[in-house]
């Protein structure tokens, strides 16, 4: 199902971070569905969440824990229920669920964070979260990156993890992500689950740029069905066990900013190529336009249009379609003759109209392609933007109203 | 397919309205693709078009004709080609057909107002549209409202009419009208096609606020896909042949306020329920907002949503999604605490979380029936919208997948 995407052949292990997973019974599959981190002390840790309204009680209180001790010793993650729309009780239950791993760990458990990811509106079962955490504990280990890449798995269908090791200045560090998400995708300053972790020591303050930095490229340039959802979270921790010391600029900051940006790059591209139900890859960049949110604007306008998502999805090359949804992104002073589409290398719309050169068989074999690129010159300045995104299916349909049952 | 939405029964002619179809070749089905209504002289014409920037030839030419003339004659709608995205060639296009008409009426060129309908992108069959003509004119009659309806058809199933008679002052007048319309949904100031006729004498200016008024609580509050379309244009004409003349404020006016607003908002319902695919008809009302801006953002971010839209497919009270929708609508400052929203009659979020007397088998009772009600109370305020849309199934995907082909 997914597009061009396998599971991570290999994930480093980060000094400092240690994983455990447990099958809990929140799932129904009976699965892996607990994943704890540990995380060792002096660690400093990042993260940015979802700016949905109605966050979720476990981005409440990891945003509460995080500045109350700001040197998390834990995370905690469960699939299969989002603990969201739970309202005091939803509170009440993450809070539990972390003083039942500060109690195991003998750290307070506002040094845990708690993430949840599954259904909307149902109770947590803080009970079978309490009575698997001993599995998780016990089942801790640096190497356990790929089963807990599994472990928080929802309607994703290959476990997305990317790691990458990089020399500075004779030293070598390492950055070990993984993520899951696969529909209710369109984030919002942070997405679905990400957790990212480096062996540098990195001051949190700096982490908390770099991480920004990394998720605005990436996370936040990616949409499925342009659904933000409750529970968005990307976490960076920086262990400090390796060689390398990133304290300010310098060559040091930059190599780690580059490995971040590419391994949210490329975890932030899996959640699109495992997209519910995704049969394409899709690119949309936007050129020329007078600012970066325009350029955006006009992206996303195309990435979310359930016509051009279904045209993606029968490779039909009805770029009639793509042009207006150029047409209605909300650029009042527009002038159509100025704009060109290219899907990959052929050019379907030139000065406002079907360009002279195009032939329906061009179109035709460009959108057979399990990859494409659509490019867009709005011919009005110099800015420009690139997202990605994912086409509509009967199997989209079909995962969403068979979601529940 | 269509949901609770029977071909109309009865469509009372307009004196001075005289409408004629023929089978022109345009449609790839032989069906009658191609429209002319004959406005008698003195008719008054008001019209809103789309905003979509990439708006198709016959949009820019009827607005010039429009302001050129101030008095068309003629009507000319062809289906199964937008002539949009045509460039130069599709303007000449516009026009020549409207020479052919003029020719044949024996009027300007200037007095025909072109209107077209289907697939983007392709050159418009000039030749195939003037062949036809004559067929349509000698088709023409006072009675032929159903059979145009039926020939502006393109992915609709059934065909869409309403036709309303009041007194006022102890004169009748008679207000009928059609439109088409299934996909590429989200009018802005105008949508797909429709025609709107009375025999009531109203002056120009006069009639163009009685459209807009009617317009933007009708077409302008519907939503199929979020497309708007580069073709979409509703006209409403008054012949002046009844007994009922407007000429300012008064009860007469009053009348043909409350009568068009009605048809207009039977004829855009009627295009949600024949809406591609859909097997619900859904009313979204968003009450207690700070301005009528928040309340239509908060609507159409629950209507274009492919979660929610999924779930009302598939019956499943999966009302977190509806929850999730309300949190991203872009109100950054919203109180989640104050926030409750209804299904129908049953309560299911109260005060920002599941509410307490909600049981599933309230919601699964709700999202089994056809027709269904989101009521979102913001606590904000006095203001309130209420937009209609449509579900999200395996249909809507095989018939865009399919459209071209």
């Amino acid at each position: 199902m997914a597009v061009g995407l396998e599971p991570p052949a290999q994930l480093h292990p980060i000094a400092g971070v240690r994983l455990g997973t447990a099958a809990a019974g929140i799932r129904k599959s009976g699965k892996p569905d607990l994943l704890l981190m540990e995380l060792a002390e002096g660690t400093t840790v990042a993260a940015v969440f979802t700016r949905n309204q109605f966050c979720a009680a476990p981005v409440i209180v990891a945003r509460q824990h995080l500045e109350a001790s700001g040197l998390p010793r834990a995370l905690l993650v469960n699939a299969g229920n989002a603990n969201a729309g739970t309202g005091d009780a939803g509170i009440e239950a993450a809070r539990r669920s972390c003083r039942a791993v500060g109690a195991q760990l003998d750290c307070e458990a506002q040094q845990v964070l708690p993430f949840s990811t599954g259904v909307i509106g149902e109770p947590l079962p803080v009970d079978r979260i309490e009575a698997g955490l001993p599995a998780a504990f016990a089942d801790c280990s640096e190497d356990n990156w790929l089963a807990a890449a599994r472990a928080i798995m929802t309607t994703d269908t290959v476990a997305k993890g990317v790691s990458v090791r990089r020399e500075v200045d004779g030293s070598a560090f390492t950055v070990t992500g993984i993520a899951k998400g696969a529909g209710m995708i369109r984030p919002d300053m942070a997405t679905m689950l990400a957790y990212v972790a480096t062996d540098a020591k990195v001051p949190t303050a700096l982490l908390q740029q770099v991480l920004v930095g990394g998720v605005n490229r990436s996370f936040n340039r990616i949409t499925i069905d342009g659904d933000t959802s409750t529970n968005d979270a990307c976490v960076l921790v920086a262990t400090g066990k390796g060689d390398v010391k990133v304290t300010g600029p310098g060559p040091a900051l930059d190599a780690l900013r580059d490995v971040v940006n590419e391994v949210c790059t490329q975890l932030a591209q899996a959640i699109v190529r495992d997209g519910e139900g995704a049969t394409k890859f899709v690119t949309v960049t936007v050129e020329q336009g007078a600012t970066h949110e325009e350029c955006l604007q006009v992206a996303y306008t195309i990435a979310h249009s359930p016509l051009v998502k279904t045209a993606l999805f029968a490779s039909d090359p009805n770029w009639g379609r793509i042009l207006a949804a150029v047409g209605r992104a909300g650029l009042t002073d527009l002038d159509v003759q100025r704009v060109s589409i290219h899907l990959d290398q052929v050019c379907i719309v030139d000065r406002g109209g079907r360009a002279g050169t195009y032939t329906e068989e061009q179109g035709r074999a460009v959108m057979a392609q399990e990859e494409i690129l659509i490019r867009v010159q709005l011919g009005r300045g110099e800015a420009a933007e690139q997202i990605w995104t994912s086409d509509f299916s009967y199997d989209y349909v079909r995962i969403n109203a068979e979601y529940r049952t």
